[in-house]
């Protein structure tokens, strides 16, 4: 049983109509019910914004083991401390996925040490993504290639470390390309960025997003390996 | 259920007092053995080099999920056409688990293009294996060192390319260091390299060597996703 | 002072009237020019395949800090021997840069350890190159992103080995990506891996392509690190 | 030409005799100095913690190829400011070589995004270091392996995300190994870390060491590569 919950800033569906249209129990519940269509293996709950600490008190992290984020237009009113807490547990073995926009939140920033930019275009256009890297888990029932229309155009340079792990990459209609979906080890924890999302398209209902969401999650559950011990150690070994 | 070949050349076993009273059925006995301990998941068979086609035939390979290799004095005698079938079979998915002197195995050289050369020594020394990736599912139940005594050296520089993901690296008594588990992709298929498991010693009985290399085998499992096609294609849009 | 060889198999240029046109002394010519004119540091020299063991004895690869290699319709006819002789001296620090239709050669497809194939299409359609990775000497003085166009398409999956560095993607026209700009590293040698160059096209005459070259040329040349040494080796401490 | 700063926080040379006698004009002179030894392609200044924006303006991080950073005691007292330009000159392509206890300074840390943290012990025991990447600029000149002696211990789990090149590891005497040379990309600029220099041992004096961190300098200078574009971004092909 992996424990996932779904963080989602909650802001657009509440003041855009279009995007209310699309999402009407917003964004963090289409992504919830597709990770639940794949089945008795995920517990799934949500969090969001505006609720105290935005839903992610140390007990909720805690009972946490992949978090989902999806944030866009309130990045910053994202509280520092419970980024810190968000942070604290990844390197303590909580999977992460970063979804779309998330790319600027506080967290991913945090955890790649980079300023995230890239270009982007709102102009309804196609995307094209392929798998380049077919002996990931994450690519499992994935075909070689899928294709989302409309969906937002995000381009190079993705101000990213060198992934670990570059299982997708996009091509957009207008001729860029993305590392649509890369994968980055911290501490004990697995992150998961994917690209595809944003807020007034349908591509959280997609069944192969929404494939590559839950297979992401089962391979960002923790791994189970022993805390490291850190600080001031006694040698093991006679030092002559 | 992930099903998995253990295969061994099986030649010190017969020849060598010592390794026979070690490992009275075979090395690959007791590796098989340290699989099944951990349970249904794993259906397990073997394989050694005397049988027909050494225990590898097309259809053999075409029911394994893993291979597991362990060979040494008999490298040479391993036929080409085999090779060529097990790095077939890699390419398109299967698993390999390579340990201790199949570094010099054809399939293993064949796979990373290398030499694979190393430094040795038996000197039944110790080694203590650390984990330097917490996050990676090898190291599950894994603590953050553990010994081996006695074990055969390997020593830096080991000849192979610069592994996907380094798990463990070894400190010997005698002092040197050694990229003792290490991970590769080639096509659909994932690769393990674990280092102990000298023919004189009963490595392969030690619980936490048995947990590493049952972790490897549900690492390696294919992950299922699509074929990639590849040769001459159609475009997918228009070109001006 | 980098010596370079370029190697071409220069038979196209032989028997196709319009590669003949389109490169009249033949594409390593093409090649040889676009080093020597990124200047006084580069000793270039070219070598083919109808010459004694291919231009490439034991001598000239000896004398030979990185090699450039071409070759498409005779892979085949490449000799083993030479074969292994160029993969001692890549291991043995040597630079290697692969070119284009070159994927499918034998040395690369034996460093590679994978089968290296992709899909392709001659539609002369257009090809845009985006730098992934900003930081790395190849992309020095290249800007964000260039064109092509006519090129041959080459799409994924790629079956290499996940590259040790990403610097190049392509975007095709038709609508598939390709990793153009990979690099690996094998023993003490650096291998570059370039997309671009179909025999029918000007290719080598591009001046940001010559610029790619000659940056990969001063990548992969010999660092100048001691030589691993490998085999039975004595304690360099006490064993208890 | 390449401009290089050394910086130092130069508080252990004022407050620990031991410190002073082996470090008189302290630790940046010592290795300011063993820069100079390896030649004209050098232009070295240095800059401390107390000097006005601890020496590191604008104007002489503009200034600075290549920034060697020395700290132990006095991390906390780094402005943030200054840690944030500094991090902005990395990411636009400024090398910088972070060396032993700088692993746990702010820019370190806000580079890696992980706690940085590790295991240590002063026991003035052996170190001794292995070249795992023969290929590599920065084990130019380097012998497969050295020894420092006598040195602190830093021991694994190094609290860093996987790094791009793993160039050298360390053995210790008291039974514990460590990723030693570590190289990451950030946006533009390239960095590496490497371990040995405690301040109560005259390793910055020691020949080999010296050359790491020539070859180090040499290799994180900038590339020259173009600036990526990023924001609101144009089609750049005319979209259906």
């Amino acid at each position: 049983m992996i424990r996932v919950t779904v963080w989602n800033e909650y802001r657009h569906e509440h003041i855009h109509d279009l995007v209310r249209s699309v999402y009407p129990k917003g964004i963090h519940e289409a992504i919830a019910e597709g990770l639940r269509e794949h089945g008795a293996d995920f517990d799934v709950r949500t969090a969001t914004l505006t609720e105290p600490e935005h839903g992610l008190t140390q007990e909720a992290l805690d009972a946490t083991d992949v978090l989902v984020w999806w944030g866009h237009m309130a990045h910053g009113e994202v509280d520092d401390a419970v980024v810190d807490r968000v942070h604290d547990r990844v390197l303590n073995g909580m999977g992460l996925i970063v979804l779309h926009s998330g790319h600027f939140s506080k967290i991913f920033k945090k955890l790649m040490g980079t300023g995230c930019d890239l270009k982007w275009r709102e102009a309804s256009e196609k995307e094209r993504i392929w798998t380049v890297d077919p002996s990931h888990p994450i690519a499992a029932g994935i075909p070689e290639h899928f294709e989302l229309k409309p969906e937002e155009m995000y381009g190079e340079h993705f101000d990213i470390p060198a992934p670990d792990e570059l299982v997708f990459v996009s091509w957009f209609e207008g001729g860029e390309v993305f590392r649509s979906g890369c994968t980055f080890r911290r501490g004990q924890g697995k992150i998961f960025y994917f690209r595809p999302g944003h807020e007034t398209y349908p591509t959280y209902y997609h069944p192969i997003v929404r494939r590559v969401i839950a297979n992401g999650a089962k391979w960002a559950a923790p791994s189970g390996s022993a805390r490291p011990i850190r600080g001031n150690h006694q040698p093991l070994e006679p030092i002559q």
